[in-house]
């Protein structure tokens, strides 16, 4: 069959690790794509070491690929907002498919994007923008189509789980931690894309769209960074049976739908628990299949490259397809309006909850803590209460059942005014993950 | 758009499963596949009380699905062989559609069913047969593409790994294990299928046809049960730092493909170690994308439903595709000669292994023992002896570095003849799972 014709913008990491894997394994690709697929063009601003791209045409402007009427899809790898989505837009115009592994991009233009692409008639995809290597959009979009899907849970940034995992086998510092992550490239220079959980919250909007058949929302994403915790926590939650993770969060309940990023409880006998590392991993949970995991590498040159390449694979064999034949952009043919599955605020979600708190070793204190709980209907799995020492702050840690949001709010503010109780309170969120 | 009438021949617990989804999740499968999915027949020998089809035709006779003239996908959920492959064959020759969840037929019959399928321009979908809920065919199938697929590694028998989870949970025999499995409803009252490994290997000839891109060929694949597995050897593995799992591995090599499945050793950190009772788990490393793994539930109704639906959407899109354009069924348009990529026999594959023998406990018994080892170029890589009772028997435990099994087999052979041992040597094969 014909060849595909395709144009890399950008040769960076993941541009360049594209490249090497359709040079590579081209005969491979060609035997399963069923035709060659060939680099036509390249634009790039500078050199990729990595690559020997001296038998393909290389520009500096990213324009003249989507230009290039040899081109039939334009991979998009130059990452962030303006000139990615300029680039994305302009190819759609000129009738040419597109592959990226942007998730900013699509989690927060998506909406237009795929509306711009539908009236085209060409295909955006994006399997590279979530998790890596692991085929996560591909399984939830076509995998596990005869499922309701009830909830999606994942470690969806590497730098984030390598920073959680070090805290806790080696009882460091989160700054600390940072510091050598960044030494080692696993983190940025300016990390608060990834320890805030941005970067989390870009790509579970992404799965909450594609789970639920909803527009993309990032603004509704409840996002809190890995930053504050302490290895006492991790420590604490040890104790108790728990490993601390990063999670992004999307599930569907009677009133809406929840989607949040923060730290998490999650017990030890979990596969997720067990994710370490740069690692990603996402569980899935489908009213027929019940849960099901994937896991793989969530960054990095190859792996990236893999589901990039994959999506040029897919989209050379769809391109002559029906539209209407297509797997939809978002999974959903018809995209359910926000107001059927609105986003829930923070204050409405359900959930367990430890706390730790620092509290002067007086008699009463403990009553004090209770009755605050009890009184917003909060009730107590589990307390440990430290040994004091003479003078000394005892932490206090506390493991409730469940309860929603607006209630630990009122009772957190409650506590924090308690002349007893010195400081913040501490709260993280529990989910043990064997729900429906 | 029109919708796509499907017959489900066999409502037993997959067929039944399948049909509840359908009905179930009606609108959001046609919201996720564009068009109306309708059950237009069943044929079923006996009701499923678990399933309301009074508004669908119902026939004892299964050609007549396959004669239908108003039906698109025939759904072949009767399992077995002879039947299961004459109505794969008619309903292909009659230009239909066909999902099935057949492993057994597949594996052995895979190759001439695709012949027929291709010449009748017809799609042949078979996600359900390996790992229940699992998209794992159509993960290595699209979703890895790019990669070169170095191995394959799975837990892909649910019974099996119920009763090793429990003989090791609980200390318990085999054979203990395996009479409460079967009393509820995990193995069969013929449990031969599961335990010897057949099961799995059928799995594994199809997994590592599309995995290498190469011809179905069970007859080829090593299997090696379970039944003889002691608790001994799973405390002794434990104690090694490894748990026992039943695997089915699939591995590319320079002299050619490895497929063999038989109880392994596998480092207690492993995701793959942490999969617990009838679940199902698969890795796969791609030379791109590095390792990846895919879990969940490898059996039961909706789960394996799951699977199935997912196939008929597929189907449903596909079928107005050229079939140029549509995923090859054994993931490569082009499959390789079994010559091109001969299956190894076993005595040719390189592996770890972990050895019991009972020896009497006389001095010069190790030296000789490791004599034997040493001549065949086998290292030892740890050795345990436990203390012997007076004149009994003592149980000596070995790890070597990776060695031929063909010298290993030599090595068993002279260390059975030795009048200082009793009895046979046990021999299990150890993976670490780490490597490229």
């Amino acid at each position: 069959m014909k060849p595909v014709k395709v144009g890399i913008c950008g040769l960076g990491t993941v541009g360049g690790g594209t490249f090497n894997v359709l040079e590579r394994n081209a005969s491979e690709i060609a035997r399963r794509a069923g035709r060659p697929i060939i680099v036509e063009q390249i634009a790039t601003r500078r050199d990729n070491p990595s690559c020997d791209t001296h038998q393909v045409a290389c520009t500096q402007d990213i324009f003249e690929v989507v230009n290039n009427p040899e081109i039939d899809i334009v991979v998009e790898l130059i990452g962030g907002y303006d000139t990615a989505y300029e680039l994305v837009m302009q190819a759609i115009r000129q009738g040419k498919h597109v592959v990226t592994a942007n998730k900013a991009l699509i989690a927060v233009y998506g909406n237009e994007i795929f509306k711009a692409a539908e009236e085209a008639g060409v295909i955006v995809a994006f399997e590279a923008a979530v998790a890596g290597g692991i085929p996560i959009i591909k399984s939830i979009r076509e995998g596990l189509t005869a499922n309701q899907i009830n909830w999606v849970a994942g470690i969806i940034n590497g730098t984030g789980n390598y920073i959680l995992t070090n805290m806790r086998d080696h009882k460091r510092d989160f700054t600390e931690v940072l510091a050598e992550a960044q030494a080692l490239g696993y983190a940025e220079a300016d990390p608060t894309f990834d320890v805030e959980g941005i970067d989390a919250a870009h790509k579970l909007t992404i799965l909450a769209s594609i789970a639920f058949g909803i527009p993309l929302q990032f603004d509704k994403a409840y996002t809190e960074g890995i930053a504050r915790l302490l290895p006492m926590d991790i420590e604490q939650a040890d104790v108790l049976g728990y490993v601390i993770k990063h999670l992004g969060i999307t599930k569907r309940t009677e009133q809406g739908l929840e989607l949040r990023v923060h730290p998490t409880l999650i017990p030890k006998e979990r596969l997720l628990a067990n994710v370490h590392g740069v690692k990603n991993a996402v569980m899935v949970y489908g009213d027929a299949v019940g849960p099901t995991l994937y896991y793989g590498a969530g960054a990095g040159a190859e792996p990236t490259a893999s589901a990039v390449v994959a999506d040029i694979i897919d989209v050379a064999r769809e391109m002559a397809t029906d539209q209407n034949n297509r797997v939809p952009y978002l999974a959903f043919s018809e995209v359910a309006q926000a107001k059927d599955m609105p986003v829930l605020p923070m204050e409405a979600i359900e959930t367990a909850y430890y706390l730790r708190l620092h509290a002067v070793d007086r008699p009463g204190v403990l009553a004090r803590v209770a009755t605050i709980l009890s009184d917003q209907g909060i009730s107590i799995e589990a307390l440990i209460q430290k040994e004091a020492t003479e003078g000394e702050l005892v932490p206090i840690i506390l493991m409730t059942h469940k309860t929603r949001e607006a209630s630990m709010n009122e009772a957190i503010r409650q506590l924090e005014a308690l002349v007893d109780v010195a400081g913040d309170v501490v709260r993280i969120r529990v989910e043990n993950l064997d729900e429906q």
